[in-house]
């Protein structure tokens, strides 16, 4: 898995960054957009990771340097589908969008107000916020959710409601299938904003063919049985069990995502150890109490929390337009990328081992788990 | 005034080429910016001309191409305004948008959900379409125009419903000030779509001083009554008219901007002579059926169209991404917008003695109109 940031500043574009987006692209090639500034779609055209490949978006908040590209991202998906009529008629792909309350409003209203046809179908996921995630000074806890006439692309959609533990802790759970479990936490900001917690499942070790073949057993549904975990019993009475002939597992990889955030704390519950944590920092230390004001962090804050949930790197963006880009300005003064990640890898402690501002179009490889060999047979 | 292109291109942007945007500069500094295609404000982050000085938004129709990026600009030149509290207390800056019906709702949803507050007002003037602008299969005629709550920054706009003359042509007035007549006409696309005629009033010519003096009138209020246009008398009884004093007026000059279309002919009544008109190109010659099947031009129709009007300059753009910008290609090949440029130049005729293709960032000089010297006095 890699994590393509398209975007790295915050509050508007500039000629010299986009605003956030970042892919977090599969080891099969699919790709997971989290958040879409105006430009993401720009942006998108400058690496080698097609836009066309994006199976879901997930929006973390609904402030506008994180969602007013969606709109014409998925009008441009749409229109270089090469789709024909037949294909349209038989199964359009579909894109799954994940977002808060109000995020299926915006899309709806925008795409048939500018009355745009969509070549695929999508369905929104709306994650309803709790209390705790509105100001005080909010005057509107309600988004207006009248009845939408739906966009004839648009597939029924659902709500999530946040999920409280016998502790108190509250998650939004997104995906649970074979290969992910994908939940959201909320962090403190302005709005109600998110963090996505992405966990890749365990995947079954691989069969040992040498030590089968050895043990009679060739090629057929018994090494399907086996690789799902059940014993088998061959023609002369053997009985093998999985963990003879598989190998151990490939451990899955946590890769922790938030928006906007003063305190990502209430989110800490759901991560005990990933693989890597993105986390914004807007202002460097010195600005802390600015930050604090306008609902952000500073590296200081970043690096502790990735600390408190056992995260071994850290990468860090939303950086003002104030601070020039690490690649422009390496000089580390008051004007620089270069300052913010100063002061982080300074804080750096505890598991976590490595930290980075990122630049737009940096690419950061996941690295796979170690495999534990020790307590099971290698393959 | 100037015409600065910031966004040439079609349907989506690219890396190359901007969506559509073009600011009209006055000569006072303020700006009027004509349709607002996605990463307008990154675009006009490139020219000399500030988004501050944006007073007047005029929105042709409601493709994604031409507004996707109108909610982050008003956002950003609201960032940008450097306004202080007590500034924002006693007057605000206001900036007027003009568009067709649904524009307001566009704007006021995607404002509202993505809690963006402005620290200027704005006025939606929606223009309500004929029905002679649906398309036959336009399934819903109606937008959906329920109220909405104001957004806080937003002042109650105005409906402009379309005025028929005698002969059956319609328009739509949007100003008649001392300075500037402005009226849109309807032009045949897949959607309602407007042109824009920008008339610049005649400005009353210079007084002519060393006469005045001759004369014995000292300056004083009766050079304003003379320059308003009225006659005076003298403290010894002579009658001075302004015909004796005040020189030829400046006259107006008219510029005309479309937005997209196959045929611009029901706009042409509104324009009898026009220094510029600015209109779309999207395909070459070659590809004319396919320019009517979505509802768009080819170089042979823009000419002839500049023709009917009696435009002296043809300024084309929205050019399909498929051809490269003259810029960057002048080969004049089947991809190089420099054949559409060849295409127009070949038509050439009537008044239209100028036609150019526009590439991102070019700028147009609009030349002021020569005076009548001869049927006037020289000031």
């Amino acid at each position: 898995m890699k994590l393509h940031f398209l975007g790295t500043g915050s509050s508007y574009p500039t000629t010299q960054r986009g605003v956030s987006a970042t892919m977090l692209q599969h080891d099969d090639g699919s790709v997971w957009l989290f958040d879409c500034g105006e430009g993401t779609q720009i942006q998108a055209q400058k690496v080698t990771v097609s836009r066309q490949k994006i199976t879901n978006i997930f929006i973390t908040h609904l402030h506008g340097d994180h969602v007013f590209g969606l709109p014409g991202l998925l009008c441009t998906i749409s229109s270089q589908l090469g789709l024909t009529e037949e294909d349209l008629k038989k199964k359009r792909p579909l894109v799954e969008i994940f977002g808060p309350l109000g995020i299926n409003k915006l899309i709806n209203t925008v795409l048939t107000i500018s009355h745009s046809p969509l070549a695929f179908q999508y369905r929104v996921h709306e994650l309803v916020p709790v209390k705790e995630q509105y100001p005080e000074d909010w005057e509107d806890t309600q988004v207006d959710v009248a009845t939408l006439t739906p966009h004839p692309s648009e597939l029924p959609g659902t709500r999530i409601t946040a999920i409280t533990d016998s502790d108190g802790n509250m998650h939004w759970l997104l995906k649970d299938d074979e290969q992910w479990d994908v939940r959201a936490g909320w962090i403190h900001h302005r709005v109600p904003s998110f963090g996505f917690v992405i966990r890749e499942k365990d995947r079954t070790g691989t069969l040992d063919m040498k030590k089968l073949l050895t043990l009679g057993i060739k090629p057929g549904p018994m090494y399907g049985q086996l690789k799902g975990g059940n014993s088998i019993t061959t023609e002369d009475g053997k009985t093998i069990t999985p963990d003879m002939v598989v190998g151990p597992p490939y451990p899955g990889r946590t890769v922790v995502i938030l928006g906007d955030t003063s305190d990502a704390s209430p989110l800490a519950h759901l991560v005990q150890g990933c693989e890597v944590v993105v986390h914004e920092a807007t202002f460097d230390n010195s600005l802390k109490d600015k930050a604090l004001e306008f609902g952000h962090s500073t590296p200081l804050q970043a690096v502790a929390f990735a600390q408190s949930i056992g995260a071994k790197t850290l990468l860090l963006n939303h950086f003002s337009q104030r601070y020039v880009a690490t690649s422009k300005d390496k000089s580390k003064n008051e004007e620089s990328v270069a300052l913010l990640e100063e002061q982080a890898v300074a804080a750096l402690g505890g598991s976590l081992v490595n930290v980075q501002c990122a630049d737009d179009f940096f690419v950061y490889d996941i690295p796979s788990q170690p495999r534990n060999m020790a307590t099971t047979q290698q393959c």
